[in-house]
């Protein structure tokens, strides 16, 4: 079996590219799928449409375009994975856990130990919270070859 | 038919009552219900089971029977209203807003212009925005009574 | 048992009237629920929401609105009846019965001859058609009590 | 991952043609599929079974040998395209797009300007609306590739 | 609570008055529903919408017309009661079994024991085969009270 | 796409084999899969478990073992047929109908015109009903490749 | 709204009178529903239906009977409760709890801390680990009224 | 088709060894997975993480991690065979069961007469009692290619 890993949430670090490379180095049985992860692309995702005048619903569009894309990923993933950064509200990580939840699709969330109260819900609905990337990659390993 | 609203989210202002007494007022066919928005007991929620040491455990058995309340009441509910206000991270609100959205259950999101960005998928899948809990009432007065 | 019936479609004649009054005489077991079918207040359904200055947010805004209420009413319903008049495109109406054949929710087209040929995939997806809203309360009568 | 993205609506003009040879072009991971295209094929779809004199019931005999090509599509595809042209009812596209709501597949409209109102609930639960093949291919590439 | 019985099948004999009366004087929390078991009613229940001349398309009508109220009681039913006499072929019957089977929802067989054989699907797949309508009240008086 | 098509009914012909020897010289992008069709073979299917000397436990346990590859493959089809013969009860096969339609599987009966009126229900809720194998080919020929 | 809790496992002890009396000591709006707790009852559940001589067979029989009221149950409750005790296999608990974890439905368990380790499968898919009838109280308390 | 057989349950002797072997010899088109076997790595499959100090909350911890594989492959096999030996409470193996159950997936057991009392809840819902891992091989080879 081969598992299809869904990469959600923060952008502007590289722990996509940690555990991607470590999964690879450990021929581990798993591919990975991402929202686009360029922050100006995923804004203007939906401006080959008409670029609205109004913020609101550009973003509105832009988001509904990479809608098509996330919700296709999270309904066929096996697992996620779902990463809280230190800044910014990263709603959106959150809003794609809940669909997990909702789907039954086991997730494991990715933060660091100061952002635990916050995330309670989020991780209550989580198999499994990792700190670190290469934490992650040993849950994957585990689940998958062990 | 009598409807019930699930009201998500931020709960250290009034925009419950606020929701609640209006459409009371205006008498309609509606009936809300909430997760516990009591802080401290929500922490505390599971501490009658034995309270763990560690804050993550505890944060986590609490969460739990959190989520007996939150998952039955969205699970049952017609609408959800999903409030972001302006502090706190309010994963939870996200996390239900994305569960709602993967259950189809349509829902309205409630929150300033000035969030509007970072919120941008979560208003995507929403069914309406609203700006201020009179605009919720006058859209369920719409939807249930027009 | 109380049945749920749905009326889909045509908003400028009076068949909903019609059938509602005739059920009510032979006192079937049936409420009814309908979308908004006052055409303006349909329109502007978003409005107060804040009225986007284009056409197609604006109606974008009021559809969602709208959709609430419908979707809501679907997904409960019973059974539908879904009519076709002999005027507008009625997308509408046809989309509501893609819903309905989609969840397996039974529903009865109410619609002229001359109008077969162009609803055969919404008539081949309905256990009946009827051409007057008189039929349309033969069949619920039966239904619900012979 | 290969997406496949069903093709459904007017059948008088070359827009599927338009959509498949840019996609090919582009090299992008999709394979398409659409209903029977042929007009007078599809009306005579179940002829074959013994042709009712009937004309209700000869329509209604081939809409469900052509429903079992069309349901099975729908419900497979990751995606669908649902164009509204210029001419006739085309009460089965907007067939289609509530069947493609009811199971939350996601779609992209396809048409004019011209007839954004009528279409107004159609686009409310689509993903995207677009004017021209050439920006569903933009959308689909920026979905399937970015 | 108060359960809902479906009573399928055999028309031709009193198996139903027997179930209902028993169950009635055993005071169980226990309401029935039927498909129309008058024979020339259920066959004719399409003709109000005007009597097809061919005799497939007369039934065709006729059964969906019948689906209706049918699939509406198997899917809200709590439990199925199917009836196999001995004349006639009773598919639609068998029909019903296979729907309950789908669904998940239980259902109780009555037949006799001769045709234990050629029921042996449909009765692999009940949770209770009963050879008299007495068997069949004490299982649910047991089920429904015990 | 390669189509699963499950033949479902009567062992006592070879309306399987006519079907799949047309389909395979016509290239059809299909594959057939079917019950055991090997009559004592399926009636002992439990025995190597222990088998019970009464009827009704052999038979019982014979049917549940045959049940895990035929609800296995109607699970998986995309569409069936399903056959009845002018001999037997075949309770099996309309079963087997009101297995697909509560999935809404689409199939397809086959069955000669003199039990129409018995097969109404199971015909009702069937996309086509043919006549001869070669009819059932001509269909899915059409649905397939055309 | 009145949460509907099923109370499952352990048959020789009082824990569901504690847990009942407390409730309704306690005004909570909850109704209680439980499997038939008496042994000999169960174990004779199916015997009206003639009782096979067949060990096996009977409890077969028996377990399909109860199992009409226990599936039931489980389907309809909001919460369930299951109980360990120190005797017994008590595998239908687990059995149950496997069955609602599967549904989704939430479920606290109650049992002594010496078993622990081997329900910790049971206990993971749980949302809460009580270790007497007072503390599932509490938690129902706080989880239908806070 | 590729049949997937998860295999449940006991740990301790060597009963998937002697299936898989004999599947292989018999050329079965039938892939087997299984929860990780290895008791110590499946008690410690969470310790990576951070080992807490608590027993509850370790095994949680690690039952958590490892439902991410059991659970994924339970809902992605076609059959499940479930395994009770002669010591151990075998609590996960009931609780696979209940969830194939509720999947409606079906599933063999296999265990010894002397446990079938305890274990008839969990019997019932089965599809086939096996007694040796010789008999699941012949079950499986006639469901699979006879």
């Amino acid at each position: 079996m081969l598992w299809t890993v869904y990469l959600s949430g923060e952008i502007h670090t590289d722990w996509r590219e940690q555990i991607q490379s470590a999964a690879e180095e450990a021929n581990l049985p798993v591919e990975f799928v991402s929202p686009v992860t360029h922050h100006e692309s995923s804004d203007a995702a939906g401006d080959v449409l008409g670029k609205p005048e109004n913020n609101f619903w550009r973003d509105h569009q832009s988001a509904k375009v990479n809608a098509i894309r996330i919700q296709t990923y999270i309904e066929q993933c096996d697992i996620a994975v779902i990463r809280f950064g230190d800044k910014y509200k990263q709603w959106n990580a959150a809003f794609d856990a809940g669909y997990c939840a909702a789907l039954g699709t086991p997730y494991i969330t990715l933060h660091d130990e100061d952002i635990v109260h916050p995330l309670k819900e989020v991780d209550a609905a989580a198999m499994a919270w990792a700190q670190t990337p290469a934490q992650v990659v040993e849950v994957l390993k585990y689940v998958t070859t062990a």
